[in-house]
């Protein structure tokens, strides 16, 4: 199986906010966006490694700017690391402002996605080789993050957790 | 302002899963299920906060099961610990089988709503009081979780996070 | 079969109202109201019985106060009465104010479901006990509205509705 | 204000099962039918009356068939009475069988309408005159529905009840 | 096989325009038009052949209207020409005032869709035989039509579109 | 107002075809395909002018494949000449092999919108300059499928439509 870089997985989904998917004040509805987000993810983790992907987790999402109805909103999806069979997914979401056509980040999330036979049990996954320097940086906070869910989850005992650990120490 | 417990915003959504939620495998796909998640943890913030509330992160939502079209599914959200003016909310996930009538849990995640005005400004909430042992543990975890969520987007050094890194020593 | 109890059914179901989901007024258009209070009676028949379900009539719907966009809207359905292979359901609904937090009664509805088997032929489901005064009432009502949908259907002759018919004698 | 037909209100809406708005068994969710059924009455109460209408109550609903996914499914909906500012509307259902053509009746319903302004107001609507001997029979019905939706709802007390007592002396 | 006339598939569509569906003018969003007037076009065509139809393609569709939330929309849809497996069917969509119950035309498309058996493979279908004025007219154009639309994918020689052609001598 | 090239409209909306879309053939239904190419070359005509756009018209969108349920769908629109307030855009459509990552165009369509200002009144929009081989031919084929749009809607004679002529003599 041969590697290949987070680009090959690159997805960009570019939609409007229609009024239907909106909050009270107006704004694109928190849950709408999770959703798009998470196909977005699923296409990335797809392109990767050609099987079904069913999501895992969702390891960190934040929404750091309302998205108003009627903006152009575009995710872009990539593959930071793949493990045995599991993918971690970076997500970025950009708002375009209409008149001067400028793009701002209003949300940033990480997904992990499986990949599974028909029947639905786990299957391999080809490697990853990050090319540029953000890359090369979600690929090595993959694996603390990897960690961070196994301790979360009470899989790994914090003491076990290497990577994670070094970053308090 | 007077202090709430969590059970005072439980918020429960019993619905079905429609074919036209599922993923190529005919089971719920992850996307609808972060909505409605966030829908049923936007109404159980509010129910603490009697404010308008906004999704601020998404910290933690792990898939344990598969959950096949048809399916009876109940979401169960509570504030688990309420700080200046966000609240960390803890949803638990169950599915119903529909000839024993027994629940298992599939899906557990963590959300942080932010209480706005109007305009979108952040307002003070109350204060939260766990009750049961459970409620107790999600509670301490918080402080941990927020910490984590200030060291991952770079607004908390790791050495400041005191209840975080006593995890690892 | 053993019997059951009406809040063995007990079904609730909280959600928002969101813009898409509204009429010229800016309130919750009436046909998405009937569909949620479907989908949640469905499940109250399906817990009752531990089998497949299927809409067989709406008998009775009334819509008392209109709820505005935004709103927090419970709905709670319970089997009030189980015939061979059908139930009657009581579905009661509750707007929540924002503010206050508390809730008013905007609407009330009665469902019959059939249970039935993978070929969509009827089958026989458990009986039920009422266990509160309200419950004895809808369960007491329920033969009196089964007679009035086999006359109205011109299923049954008015002179053989013997409960109905001393309703105005 | 001039009196109406029924046939000036006659609605129809033909349209499509689609996959998405199926239960289990593969046929038209019942609640998805009563929402369709809502708008198509509320758009033959509005050509009564040319005013906003509101969905007062649903009387009866019956599903006499199964609707598979792939149908084409007519909904005809007509006013059948006029009171002072609320309507009833007769909605027939019919499914057309792909390959000879024939139309099936799977269905039959009665809305009541309300009538009102921009403020939410009830207001008076036009008197209606039934022309064909069906459009009699559903005219004369009407005010028997009317008293018992009255008794049902406890504001009229059975033995005032005129008309739909004498059903049953 | 025998032929059937434009009147045989009349299909009439009639259905309100609600908020979850504009654009930001708060008028009905184009893409949601062209998807109603796809699936009234599919059922005249159905109607025609008593056969499964999928869409081959739009030809031309012009919006001289915005249509307002609230609206009441009906569309008309009828095959117009029936050629060896595919069919040409004019869709016509109205606009009603409220108050005064007029109609305007606010839209006019031309789609052809092809039958098919279970396997997708087209297969014949009846003649038509035009009856009124338009009708005359609307077939005899969708010869040129389908001439331009096969001159457009260069599948025709243009020199060869004879129809076509006489237009412009 | 500077001229634009068409890559600056340039607008990539990848999505799954979810089992809510589709056709009794188990394929994407042909409406939800004209609802997605609508909202995406609405965007690359506010990215070509920095106004609110509306469809004017649908010129002509052929499907040459099915599009099975659970593909990756790749929607690519661009403007493709401007004139004064309206735009052509040309959206192509590629669906993806998951197995082997290839993808086969299946639909291709041309879209007019205009450019409007908050009253819904005509803007003017920049001009366009193509750039590649491919975006010259389209650019050159505009002119005649604006002639031949205004002489189908009767607003030109075919005599003076000399572009379009030219291709018959």
């Amino acid at each position: 199986m041969q590697s290949k870089t987070p680009n090959d997985s690159l997805t960009i989904m570019t939609d409007l906010v229609l009024p239907g998917e909106t909050n009270p004040l107006d704004n694109l509805f928190g849950g709408e966006l999770l959703a798009r987000m998470d196909r977005a993810s699923s296409i990335a983790a797809r392109r990767h490694c050609n099987r079904i992907t069913v999501t895992a987790s969702v390891n960190h999402v934040v929404f750091s700017k309302a998205v108003p109805v009627g903006s152009v909103l575009t995710i872009e999806a990539k593959v930071s690391r793949a493990f045995q069979s599991s993918m971690e997914i970076f997500v970025d979401v950009w708002m375009e402002d209409r008149e001067s056509g400028e793009r701002t980040k209003v949300n940033e999330g990480i997904y992990t996605f499986v990949a599974v036979d028909r029947t639905g049990a786990p299957v391999k996954v080809p490697g990853i080789v990050p090319e540029t320097k953000l890359e090369q940086e979600r690929y090595d906070g993959a694996l603390r993050r990897k960690q961070l869910s196994l301790v979360l989850s009470k899989k790994m005992d914090p003491q076990d957790a290497t990577e994670l650990k070094a970053l308090f120490l």
